[in-house]
């Protein structure tokens, strides 16, 4: 761990991003997503499950008002505790001091001011803006004289916080208010949620420690952790980056925290500590080194790790998120950034068990996979993590949302038989076409707030070095030697590796690393001529006396490749998927016929580009020589089996479309991985 | 239909079975499986989970007497009703007069009694019939006075009783004791339990009915559609047989009668049809057509309504059966014989469906299918369901018996890792290595009944044929023509295609009628001279005027064979499984070490058959050529992902041994189905 390499994402407000690809992507945020999202937040969108989120935020105003009124007469409402567990109801007309929807339903919230947050830095948008305002009022007329703000709790009984930290994602509510609160203060300087926060994280400090009468509890469902970082490095109280290292510390030891909240629930010896993997609370963070438990709950405990790692410079902790890294990306990822290879808790299964049909890899997992990516990048400029940030952001995450932005998946399978999906129950968490929304609504939101912040993700500083990993148009300033150094970029990714930098820093030591990406074993570089480039950890690093503006041209060379999973992936036996670039490519019925079991792939690919619309949104597809297995009727007979002939087939042309386009043109069979003959 | 093919099975008392192979199977129940199941009746087996049953039939006979001795003046106990669906409990002193376990505990008795009643027909054991006869002075000790024999319900409380059919399975137990008590008569020609059967459905039958006043119910657990026709075929008591007709006919009818029973449970159209499927409850029978639902009560009901069929000539009933028949083989069945191909309700999965490493495939689901089989059988001598009762019996139905008759299997996957049965919840159901007993323990004992009294799935007959469905040694006698036709059978099967029949059938128009085995394209026939011989729907029927004694000798060729699955069969595409005469073969991590996914088939097989022991049990063993894929480590790199090559490969003989054998070293790897290369 050398803290020289240690680098910060630059701020969005110095970033302009121009891609072609990630603009539409932005755009689809901002002007679907986000207005959907607020008006789901507020229950008028029909036929969708009621958020409840701002009616509660709204009721806990209300409760506020009164006992502020009423002062020392009020009475506490009656206790209605409605446990997570319960399904929420869905009342025609909600009572007005009720609470509704699952416990971390005030998370809607902070998931889209967050979003919103973003988004403002790239499209000022005053009416947007004030509609934000305006919900940020509602929030902050819900919180506590003593700072406390989780509108579950409120209305039902303060008696009761931090009762069930384990289950009812008080400290998840927490950390997303935060995050949320720091994305829209750094976005448009105003600081009233900010400093709720604030007030909120100072009366978590107070209730939680090791210090004697503190609580020893931990969050349920992490992201406090990293939140608890943002806000230290947003306002650089020391308080808030002790509490995050000591959640992070905390974790998993003995006697556990969970057991002393439900005793009634423990569990002896070793079954104990399987049911608390799911919480990543079965051992003390540092002897981790298995990815286990909730995927998104683990990439999220994940992220803080490293930054608490890089802020302490802490290199047992920073050793631990390495060897988490490796059991996720050795062990446990589908090749489309995916984790998370079982729905029964959306965990992580064992190492290689990734089963394409049954695969969760959840969308939120797979952005909780670039958060953490992002982070190790902070501390170790390596492109094993921005390569597979990369994978990640271009399938596994952006699957997630429809070409129109209006429906999304959860769960993001690699292989899809619509009728399982119908008639078996065992897939019935894998839909074969996306949903408007959920009641559970953290995958749209988070995609939102992923989408619009993308640019934090693509470039990294240090005091003179930028760090490019990831390529996508843009335009952006950094301070180097107390001048302004200006970037431009233009990329044709991810459909061409073509990618164009012009730089203005002269009469300055900048110093431009560049990711290699893994997906092509050379590349062109023009321009800079003079410099000295170094090749280190994947980045081409590039230092030279700058001229007053240079024009550097690189070009990645993006083949169609056939890949093949690890041989002890079970699922991936003989076969082999197409990726091009950054993106893996999947086989839909619409375009290659029922039963994709029957084709296989001829490895003498003969593989051409096609230039092609999903749904009118461009994209590159490709073609391969494979073919189809026919079959001859009359063998059936009488049975399901029959003596084995080598199979008759016919040559055809495989088409390949992104697999983050799949299931846009109605319900069909989808595989990613097919048979090589 | 034509009534003139109609046959049905030989008295048990008039075959006596020689054959080693299933000798030996029936010594494991008699000398093994029988005895233990005893102790496990009376909650002696340490370690085990206790049964219960004894003690609740003891219970409800205490409860009986008290009632007898106080006449009028008894009252019932306090109704302490336990749901079927509460765990059962485990004092270690169950009280005198309580009911514990699950609610269709008193089967346990009734499979153990119809076991014990086959066992005594091949091996007279004076021993054993005193243990029985006492057995069934407890049972029937707990009758009630109006014939009512459910101790259940005795013991909870008779006002309940068949309020609750869907689940609690009643109908279900009176169906297992129907059977046991004809099964003991039959072996043994004594009629307690016979009797104490009939007065228990005589209060059946005036109970359940369509005329006014009766209740329209019928069973949730099917069974006691084909045990009311045995009753009737062993007493000539028309309204037994009535019984079963209406069991049939009522089920499906609208509006349900389980909406009634349960009306809080409801939904609405197409979710209550889906519920119901698993009851085989959704459509009136002669409308379904598709296998559905949990699969032993699927092959129960189907195997009642074969029943029903024939003894009424119901030739629509006959046509349901024909499909739902079809709807299993061609498009349901494991090439073990196998069904159910999903844990979720034990039940059948949609067509094609057929996965092998998360498969039910209930032994007892396979054991239902071979009642099915015979069935059909009675009503239509054609091979297809001989072959299928074979299937089933040599694989399927054996795999779910250790070869020391000490362990069992519920469930009969074709693919087996253990790590994913420890680690994956989604395989919790599947167990590496078989279970000693189980809480709820039909498997075992449904072996026991089947494996003893094998005979008479091996033979039917009618006036002047004996069809011979199986071939295994035996000694049997038929009458025709008011003589006596002695036919002894000598066979090497399942190892070797030999058959050797003598007959003595001098001066009767006696027909044999030997089935062909789909196994084999052709077969040798020496002896018969100058018989006439015909080939009808799988069957070769030799007429002729019989010598004094003759000799046939059948050669029915055993060659390995590769056999593949409907290209319909996803799981199953580009792979091969190994058959050699009625056996199905495996591959074993024990013969084949680790990573039988690994492993690829040659098709240029060289298939060498080995005599080979299992745990000393002699097998023939098969050898054929294939492939290990050997991974290059340096390609693994940094991650699961690679360019594809074509995988280097070393050639390994494959070593093949039985399905039935596998799990019998120790937990290891399993696979039916591999790749051919």
């Amino acid at each position: 761990m050398d803290n020289k390499l240690f680098s910060r994402p630059l701020s969005l407000r110095d970033i302009r991003v121009t891609d072609d690809f990630w603009k539409n992507e932005m755009e689809l945020v901002r002007t679907e997503v986000i207005p959907y999202q607020w008006e789901a937040l507020n229950d008028r969108v029909e036929g969708a499950a009621p958020s409840y989120c701002m009616h509660n935020f709204r009721a806990a105003g209300k409760l506020n008002r009164e006992k502020k009124a009423q002062g020392s007469a009020y009475v506490e409402p009656k206790y209605t505790f409605r446990g997570f567990e319960a399904l929420p109801e869905d009342p025609a007309h909600p009572e007005e001091d009720k609470f509704y929807g699952f416990v971390f339903q005030d998370s809607d919230f902070s998931k889209w001011i967050e979003a919103v947050g973003y988004s403002l830095t790239q499209h000022p948008d005053p009416e947007l803006e004030k509609i934000a305002d305006g919900a940020i009022d509602i929030v902050c007329a819900a919180q506590q004289e003593d700072g406390y703000l989780d509108t579950y709790y409120i209305i039902n009984g303060k008696d009761k916080i931090f009762s069930n930290l384990k289950d009812h994602h008080e400290l998840y509510c927490f950390g997303h208010l935060t995050e949320g609160a720091v994305a829209y203060y750094q976005a448009t300087g105003k600081e009233k949620l900010l400093k709720a926060a604030e007030r909120f994280a100072d009366y978590v400090a107070d209730y939680f420690g090791t210090e004697p009468g503190k609580c020893k509890g931990y969050p349920g469902h992490e992201i406090a952790e990293m939140a608890l970082v943002r806000l230290y490095e947003v306002t650089g109280n020391q308080k808030y980056l002790e509490l995050g290292r000591y959640f992070v510390d905390e974790r998993g030891t003995r006697p556990y925290y969970f057991d002393r909240e439900h005793p009634d629930e423990v569990k002896k010896g070793r079954e104990q500590e399987l049911r608390y993997a799911y919480y990543q609370s079965h051992l003390p963070v540092r002897q981790q080194d298995e990815a286990v438990g909730h995927a998104v709950r683990a990439v999220y405990l994940y992220s803080g790790m490293a930054d608490v790692a890089r802020l302490y410079n802490d290199e047992s902790l920073y050793h631990a998120c390495r060897k988490l890294w490796d059991s996720i990306v050795r062990e446990k990822m589908y090749i489309t950034g995916g984790i998370g290879g079982t729905h029964i808790g959306e965990s992580f299964s064992f190492p290689y068990d990734l089963p394409n049909d049954t695969a969760y890899a959840e969308t939120c997992a797979s952005i909780g996979l670039v958060f953490f990516a992002r982070r190790m990048l902070e501390i170790a400029p390596d492109a094993r993590y921005a390569n597979v940030m990369e994978r990640a952001l271009y399938n596994g995450v952006l699957s997630g949302m429809a070409l129109d932005g209006k429906s999304f998946f959860y769960v993001n399978p690699l292989e899809v038989l619509p009728e399982a999906c119908h008639k078996d129950e065992r897939k019935f968490h894998v839909k074969p076409v996306r949903q408007k929304w959920f009641g559970c609504a953290c995958c749209p939101p988070n995609l939102a707030r992923l989408v619009s912040s993308i640019g934090s993700y693509a470039f990294t500083e240090n005091e003179n070095t930028l760090f490019v990993h990831l390529y996508m148009g843009s335009k952006l300033e950094k301070q180097v030697n107390g001048r302004t150094v200006d970037v431009q970029i233009e990329s044709g990714f991810p459909w061409n590796g073509d990618v164009q930098i012009k730089l203005r820093a002269k009469d300055t030591d900048f110093v431009l690393a560049l990711r290699l990406p893994d997906w092509c074993g050379s590349y062109t570089l023009e321009g800079a001529d003079g410099a000295r480039t170094e090749e280190k950890d994947g980045y081409l690093y590039l230092r030279k006396e700058w001229a007053e503006e240079e024009t550097i041209c690189l070009h990645f060379p993006m083949e169609v490749r056939l890949m093949a999973a690890d041989a002890a992936v079970r699922e991936d036996a003989g076969k082999a998927a197409v990726t091009r670039g950054p993106i893996v490519y999947c086989l839909e019925e619409k375009d290659n016929g029922k039963d994709l079991h029957q084709l296989r792939i001829n490895p003498e690919l003969s593989a051409q580009e096609k230039p092609d619309t999903v749904c009118g949104v461009p994209v590159t597809a490709v073609e391969i020589n494979g073919w189809r297995q026919t079959e001859k009727k009359q063998e059936k007979a009488d049975g399901l089996y029959h003596p084995y002939v080598k199979p008759a087939k016919e040559a055809v042309r495989l088409h390949y479309v992104p697999y983050y386009t799949w299931a846009n043109r109605g319900e069909n069979e989808m595989q990613v991985w097919t048979s090589v003959d």
